[in-house]
């Protein structure tokens, strides 16, 4: 049994890696983390887990470090960087969570960030959307894990600008997002009463998923891609849908585009085609690490209209994040992970 | 008082007339019809509102058409014609909630619906979205009250296009509505369990809404619009959120959209533009019968993201009919509709 | 045009009482406070409400009290009695949405929250259920308006205990309510993704409206009263529900119970008996200041079991102190309050 | 591998039997059945799981019923008797999610339900509450998978009865569910419309898990148990929740009801006593077969308040009848079933 830690468990995403670790068959979980409840059992934080039986401990603790060979990193960006580079330094294998090694180039980050603590580890990062960078996340030292907006995009979109079926002009990206998405911090956003019987857009252009979209659209495209970007939040608790309307190349059809996908994504467990009527539901997806993707034609404009839904905390964060772990050790990459949606 | 009759108000655009109409100052309800419940009291199908003392009558029985002087008709499309031409022919003014009577050229509906029972009618209908057409509707004998993504689409983009701050081409609406959109009828699309915890898109590329939408884009324009249309159910009852993309001309920014938004509203009630930080957001407009608009700039592209919301039962449906009927009585517009927003 | 203050209006009971006010036929609001937000456009709190122009002030700035005739206060306990006791000491009256005036015995206050400020006024001030304390609410200067769990509570039970229909030992309420029940206030409890797909009792035993119910309980019964109180957490943002089980006095049927709640509350407009076969619901009531009632016969143990259904912000709160407003006034009670539910 | 069969697979418990079966190590499932579905895949029922390359067959059908060793019947009662019957007439082991072998007594089942077909299998079948009858189940040709209330219900009463902590009279069950409970059919009850923002009691006094319940507390009684059963609809998909009241036998204290519990469950992997001041929530417990319970005294009446809560389609249900498939296979209890749970 291989030993993992999850540093910073006590936001939604550390509660679903331990969920999906917890029943992983070639690991068990030896170290989690949290500043805010060290010391405490993992009930203390989320009731439902306390049979589990396992404690939060201070990452900053002398010798916490040494409990576990794989790291799960999942705290708020900066923070994250911090901890990361001293895994590294200890030799151990991370996967980050956050979006502290998300983009090749620092200035990136930093534009939309702030000052990177870490630059130097930035070459050692390996982006982990697994389905396209998976040979490389087998030996990275770093693996950061894809924001949940760009999984959701870029499984669909990056296929046809690779093999040019869509042009790389005039993208635009509907994306809707549960509310899990913000996070377990309690603000005026997530109070239920603000949150229910309500569809809001949010950060309109201004969202900092954008430049890690462009960036893995542009590699795709051979050239730079920029695309509109608008995240909604929706009332439910977790699920992401993308809508996304493209122009398509000469002659490109329905057919063609699921052709491509079904091709590009042969190898992999976890992306399916819709080809028949049925249209992506989030609800098709929940808790598990699928992604359901279709395209839909809108003859009169001639536009594609492409649709993907995921878990925004499973595909779009943990499972994710378990993915490259098997990856990384070698293993098939479903491993753990085959167990199908929770429905209803 | 006026008489005014529901006809088909079993429904929950029928609720929601009831309840509108209730406390309007200058009207009563003398006449509530449904087959299915002729006979029976409101509370059989609402029993929230059986304390009113209402009594559903069939709107087929002799005499029933002689009860009232106003008549909104909120009947399924076809079904709805036919009961029309009776009231036309009683010389009653009419209210038609469905899609009868909504386009100007008979080709087009039946295009998209079916052959149509009484095609003589067409010229007497104005189309009543009341911040457009409200001249007309004064003297209208039959008014086609809008669809609600017409109406949550329209107001925001006919300025645009009318002063040419927009182009015609490209236009993509991306539009958000809760379940009572669907109507009271009972299927697995509306069964809690399966609209809740999710999000889709439906009818992508082919909903009915469509051609009534670009009927209007088409006259602000001066010639043909075609646009982008996709409907998404949210797991919410009531709201409409549409998020549209449009490509300005050259040097339009975001102040001069706000500004001829707000002239061309500015005699209008229910029409706000929000110029702050703050986005629309259905729960703005609960119950109520405003439309709030905002614009945002995507500079990478170019783009406008235009957001419109409103409440899908109400300016959406029936009190968007009522401020028809005001229209139609020579009353202020709001008559009976400032109540403000129910929240939370 | 009588004045109307609301002391304390970021809540949402604050947001309600702008709502009711604000469309209520005899007053204006001239005054709207809040600490937080003094200064700043109501648009700032609720976006929704922007368009009614109206600015925060600082109910603690010179002169701001003079701005009212009637004063709606709708801070948290303890803060409320300070400012009660300014405005009594001006003369003004006042409708209190805290805890602070509801009990007549200072001792029972101070038990279950904290020393009282002033408690010389208790003596002036009447509990405003407003069904059974209307005559004296006419010339009160306080009005303790009542809890929410009180008010649903209460208005079943009353009648029974005085005309010993049930036996005033075993009453057991099982309360459900709607997060809005627990303030604007962001906590990880009404966190979206916390109370979402989630039911939970809280506060089993313990909850302060225990005591406030007991005391009208007792005054009906003529004796000392004493229940069993379960207030629960449903996923919904308004409503609630008291699922109340007590033994009948012998040979009490489900008529009896019926006949009397109907001659009890025959003189009053909000109070519906259920005398078919339909149930209950919350969503029959929302956004009114409606209780519905209705009571069911379990004859394999004898006992009743009362189902009760007010919207908590509404009759709970913001309505149900309106309605006190028009009693004072010498109004009909239903002035301004009669505009039916909002469904769905 | 041992092969298993669904009957019955169209609705939420079969949607759950696939998910759990699918991920249980000892078992692949072999059939699935629908009358309706017969012949086509299982996406055309739940497109989230057509990966699982799954496709209906009719169970009437000639040698269908050779095809597995372990049947899960999800049918309707009534339909379920039919097919048992023939199921056990080949030696096959059932395990009937239905409500007709959940008696010892078939006058009880056909008072409530209707007359049996199959009458002389009685005694064939086990009443599968694991918790209690585990050593029964590893034997039985049939088991009885307990109805959701009844598993809920039952396991916090079962010890307190028998061991005489409470009284047998004055016993309260107030329960709450997801909508999920009321199964996939679309009717007006379960549109989303309906049940969001909406909580109500229903079938008062005269529920079917009534006599259910009854028969296994006397059994633990030693003598009749009556209770006052009253279910709720909660707006969510999945959970139940009971709030039980009780009256204790003298100087029984909360620390003795937790530690009589923590002793009779001792053996058994999923029922948690909760000790400290956290309360049961049905967010714990979300895709488990886990039911956690807890007590709280009302020193005023003397009263003790039970919590339970489990998930109403897993413990309530399909998990449960893999629990019990695992007995009957001499497997660990919780083979397949250690899944944490999914929250949010």
């Amino acid at each position: 049994m291989i030993k993992t830690a999850i540093i910073g468990a006590s936001g939604y995403t550390g509660a679903e890696l331990i969920r999906l670790l917890y029943h992983h068959p070639m690991v068990e979980i030896t170290l989690i983390t949290s500043r805010q409840y060290a010391g405490e059992p993992l009930s203390a934080c989320y009731p439902g887990l306390g049979h589990l039986g396992l404690t939060f401990e201070d990452h900053n603790d002398e010798g916490v470090l040494d409990k576990a060979d794989i790291f799960f990193t999942a705290l708020p960006h900066k923070a994250s960087a911090g901890i990361v580079a001293k895994l590294v330094a200890r030799g151990k294998r991370v996967i980050d969570l956050s979006a502290d090694f998300r983009f090749s180039d620092v200035t990136v980050y930093e534009e939309h960030y702030e000052p990177h603590p870490h630059p130097e580890l930035f070459q050692e990062a390996v982006y982990g959307l697994t389905e396209l960078y998976g040979e490389e996340v087998k030996d990275a030292k770093i693996v950061a894990n894809p924001g949940c907006y760009p999984t959701c995009s870029i499984i669909p979109l990056y296929p046809l600008l690779k093999e040019g079926l869509i042009s790389p002009k005039g993208i635009i990206i509907d994306a809707k997002s549960g509310v899990s998405g913000a996070g377990r911090g309690a603000n005026q956003t997530t109070h239920f009463c603000e949150a229910n019987e309500s569809i809001k857009a949010y950060k309109v252009a201004t969202h900092r998923h954008t430049p890690e979209i462009e960036e893995h659209l542009s590699r795709a495209a051979g050239g730079p891609v920029k695309v509109v970007f608008t995240p909604h939040l929706v009332p439910m608790s977790r699920g992401m849908l993308a809508t996304i309307y493209a122009v398509p190349a000469e002659g490109v059809e329905r057919a063609m585009v699921e052709g491509l996908w079904r091709d590009f994504y042969s190898g992999t467990p976890f992306v399916e085609v819709m080809s028949g009527d049925t249209l992506p539901d989030t609800a098709f997806v929940k808790g598990t690490n699928r992604c359901m993707i279709a395209v839909r034609e809108n003859p009169a404009t001639g536009h594609l209209i492409l649709l993907s839904v995921i878990d925004n905390l499973a595909k779009g964060a943990s499972s994710q994040a378990v993915q490259n772990m098997n990856k990384m050790m070698g293993w098939p990459q479903d491993k753990g992970l085959k167990v199908p949606v929770i429905f209803p």
